[in-house]
């Protein structure tokens, strides 16, 4: 079993697997060894998509395969866990799609399979391997920004409500893995408000503050009922600010050379002494545009041959979990704050 | 004291002063009878501007004028409700800057004065005089949305931050107001979270929350903090949903004939038995483009005519008063709810 | 040879082969029967993309194949007529690649052999197979615009230069089609301006004006050369106005409810007395979004088949190649007006 | 008559005379003395707009005020000429409103009595004087640009068609008086297409062409009978290019680091040996807001007191003239291009 071109096998062949499988399929460096589901229709589907790969009805037939390097998980998060486990007792490495687990608990213990048995544990954030975002984290990592004051997400569309998780799991995730990815420190407590509008189903409008130690502060808006589909982010600095709109082909990313200067005389009686500097310019930088989930994919192979260590790996994921558990929670008593410090 | 062309004083000439003696001095039916304002130099501008109108640099001046029929509070918030219980006192009608007080306990004195004293109190919340913002209001009320969602606002820019006042009172004031004008029912709790990033200075980022007793849910997002100017207000519906964007020239209000509906068969597992119609058309409705400051002025003229009843009158102007008391309360427990019914 | 479910062949797997054969491959009323192409790097690229259909490195061998009912000519504009007219000679339809030749005197040719032979001759104008355009032919034809005024188009990028065509060739020739689908009446002469930035390279801009027998005109501006990419085009109606942008994802038809009238009182000295009727609401209708292709692969088919008649056939192609010829020759002349009525 | 703070008299209170008098009432350098309309209704307007100016309702009067140094010239275009002369002859500065005279030849005698009277003729070409077009002027005159390929301008919206003169004369007007501004070269030959809606009535449409020595080259489309209203610019240039949207509150200038490269290596058989360079950042300079008509205000006074030189002087007001009115030739001939050098 040489990892130098790891054995992937995709297991799951519904909405993400096809892109999974799409991209180990395109990169030199790995093979795309298998496809796994347990529906025949969607291996029919898989068999169109890649004649000539092994089709695999039975997880455990893949778990059993020695040749096998590494599973890639793309199977509703209820399940995310168990296979998870299954497969590092088996010895194999994961790309678990996002969220780890549906709570805490299942979480942990997968992150703890994987230190135990020395296998990479990668977690499909997807957004922290697009070419804007890590652009964005080049410029907050550089000082260019200065001190950080807020981070600002609305992630709407109209989207298909889901059975079982709310849109806090379904959204919400995306905006937690940039937060965990650009900002360095640790949110202390969350605070949650939401609908539902439909009879015994999860919640489908929410809104999610993160509370820092400094001033720092963090809002993600989600909604699974907007009649247009937005994906804008405002972020705020003390020197520069960022407006990223992943829904703009050519400018995502504008740069503005605005913020507030502490001025010593006040304009007038009822305004505080600080003044607005606007007089800068804007900036739309470019940033490399591969297809994130490529990079991502090379990354995978790079920590299974052990180049490179996993960007979102399992404890990033982890705190991901522990903040949307918390987000539930606080969901649950209109907004109650919810401390994400100490033992649990 | 004749009120069939009544005399106006504008009392405050800073600036939203300005504003209001313009459009009292352009409508015919009131008369610009004076401008009061204990700064000289205010009174020199107000001279240039208004060539002809009396100025008065003592308030009590004013008061003791008996051709004087209605005053026009412009002045900083703090001021507003002892200006105003004396304006009664001396009989005469009051047209108030929003918001009514900084609380909800002098908020309560005027409109209990006004009321005892038979005066006319309307609050400055300009908004509620809007031709889109009226348009928006007709749709509602003729059912076209449906059932109501939520009402989703962000009203972010780089503005000056306030000395005494957080950004709540400062921009979600409008929010509010455009909330209890447009929807019937009262809000039950809130729940609010920001931050401030100057040392001693108010919140400059805050989120605010409304829950009612059914599904709906309003959330408002003000900042002063933002590198751009956004005014987008998202309100969801059973049958419509509208996007309402105050900066659009021509494309203020788009209304879209989408949303949810039940279905038999589950499109798959893990979703829900909904499905989204996106078929229908978008239609941008025109509107009534008279600059609302105007149609404030005169519809004041008709409510001390008899004619008309305050739009936004004492108990609106309360209820909003109410809220940032709530809001502000939950904004220092981290976004604890407050509950705005029972007695108080 | 049947051709209820007809054996379709693509020759040319470079830039638009590839999504020819996949549309044909995927609509099931066609059978993707073959790829041609004479560069083996091609072949092998058509062989990834299409496992298990044949491949040719012949066009001969193509044409001889009985069991071929029709090919899809996918080649350079030089080869368009020579391809074609062997084509027909073997007894294929044929659908080719806009333009049907790069002169009208082999355009002509292809035309005059495709009816000799009675085989079908579809070129492939795929816009006029898109739903938002045959949405505005809908309203257009309805006369919901009422007389129309002008047609005017913007069509520029930062585009691949061509060796041996205008740009005129390469993105006028779209909107030619799109007017020939739209518009009744035929143009009477056009006037062409351009330019060439590079030694001995084509014009890269070009403005194109058509002239009709009435007050309507039509201009299209190319341009290889600009920062942005535009797709923009105004259609001015007696009644109502109509802006499509192609590349806005939803809002691409918009429907002004605006126009000019005849007034009998002039507004000024100045003023011709006319009026703008401004009132009017703004209107995005829905519409098809099936992928052009694909409409056109099973237009195809049904012509075939005898059920249905060329949307964009031989005529409409030549009269498209005979405007280009002509508006050169404008080119070449500064903008000089060529006829393009007449014997030819 | 000292000309250290100018008397200024606008003549002409209709639309345009307002702003004029309204800008030199606020510059200090200059002295508003009076007003002057052949209509009652004018003066009395005039009159409240500006207590205690001086009125005039004769011109004659005007010119014989010995305290007068300048006049303003607003009225309709077929008059500038002869009130122009009639100014200079009483030995007065004038600024007159665009564009100079509705012909060449009354141009040319104002340019020239001017010149021989020694007074500052300056024509009231506004755009040259916007921060915005100063600033990209600024870019192109230091050869950040690199060499121009083309200036193409869309000049579009629903407005009042004019009696007599087409939208050449009331829109075009401003592009040629940008391109001056802009462009060192002079252009030597015109091709200009277009058409007429309503019966007797001037072009309401109409697309211009200015050819150059080299390959630049410039095309502005105007249009009285557009939905939406378009101010947009692409100026392209071998190393950066540049688009300016004068609608745009914010992003009025987008400066692209892209062009064109000539490569070694052709793409392709069909293809130039040409590359772009599209991985250059967009860059939105700042620039002065001050308005355009108080910086043309302010440089009046400053040719008046000898310190500047007309920025849009006789000279190019003169070119401007000749431009379009072999514009206005090559419309009635349908695009067939006429000459601008030579003697004329």
């Amino acid at each position: 079993m040489g990892s130098d071109v790891p054995n992937i096998v995709v297991v799951g062949f519904g909405y993400w697997g096809p892109n999974m499988a799409r991209n180990f399929a395109h990169i030199g460096s790995a093979n795309l060894a298998g496809i796994c589901d347990g529906n025949p229709l969607m291996l029919e589907k898989a068999k169109i998509a890649h004649p000539g790969v092994k089709l695999y009805d039975s997880y455990d037939e893949v778990l059993r395969d020695d040749s096998v390097d590494a599973v890639v998980i793309a199977t509703p998060v209820s399940t995310h866990a168990p296979l998870a486990l299954k497969a590092l007792e088996a010895d194999k490495h994961i790309l678990v799609e996002k969220p780890l687990a549906g709570n805490y608990h299942d979480a942990l213990s997968v992150v703890e399979a994987a230190e135990k048995n020395g296998k990479v544990l990668l977690v499909d954030h997807t957004f922290c391997y697009q070419g804007a975002i890590r652009k964005i984290k080049e410029l907050i990592d550089s000082h260019q920004l200065g001190d950080l004051y807020y981070f600002d997400s609305v992630r709407v569309n109209l989207g298909l409500i889901q059975r079982d998780v709310s849109v806090l799991w379904d959204l919400a995730v995306h905006d937690l893995s940039i937060i965990g990815y650009w900002i360095k420190e640790e949110p202390v407590a969350v605070s949650c408000t939401g609908s539902s509008h439909f009879e015994g189903k999860p919640e489908d409008v929410a809104y999610l503050t993160l509370f820092y130690s400094g001033g720092f502060i963090a809002h993600v808006h989600v909604n699974w009922l907007s009649p247009v589909k937005l994906r804008t982010t405002l972020l705020g600095g003390e020197k520069k600010m960022i407006v990223f709109d992943d829904l703009d082909p050519v400018e995502k990313i504008k740069v503005y050379d605005r913020g507030v200067v502490v001025e010593d005389n006040p304009v007038g009686d009822n305004l505080a002494p600080l003044a607005y500097r606007r007089t800068g310019d804007i900036w739309m930088p470019q940033f490399d545009m591969t297809e994130a989930i490529k990079v991502e994919a090379e990354h995978f192979v790079n920590c299974i041959r052990g180049k490179e260590s996993p960007i979102t790996g399992g404890k990033d994921a982890l705190r991901i979990v522990k903040i949307l558990e918390a987000a539930e929670k606080s969901l649950r008593l209109k907004g109650e704050p919810v401390n994400l410090e100490g033992d649990r």
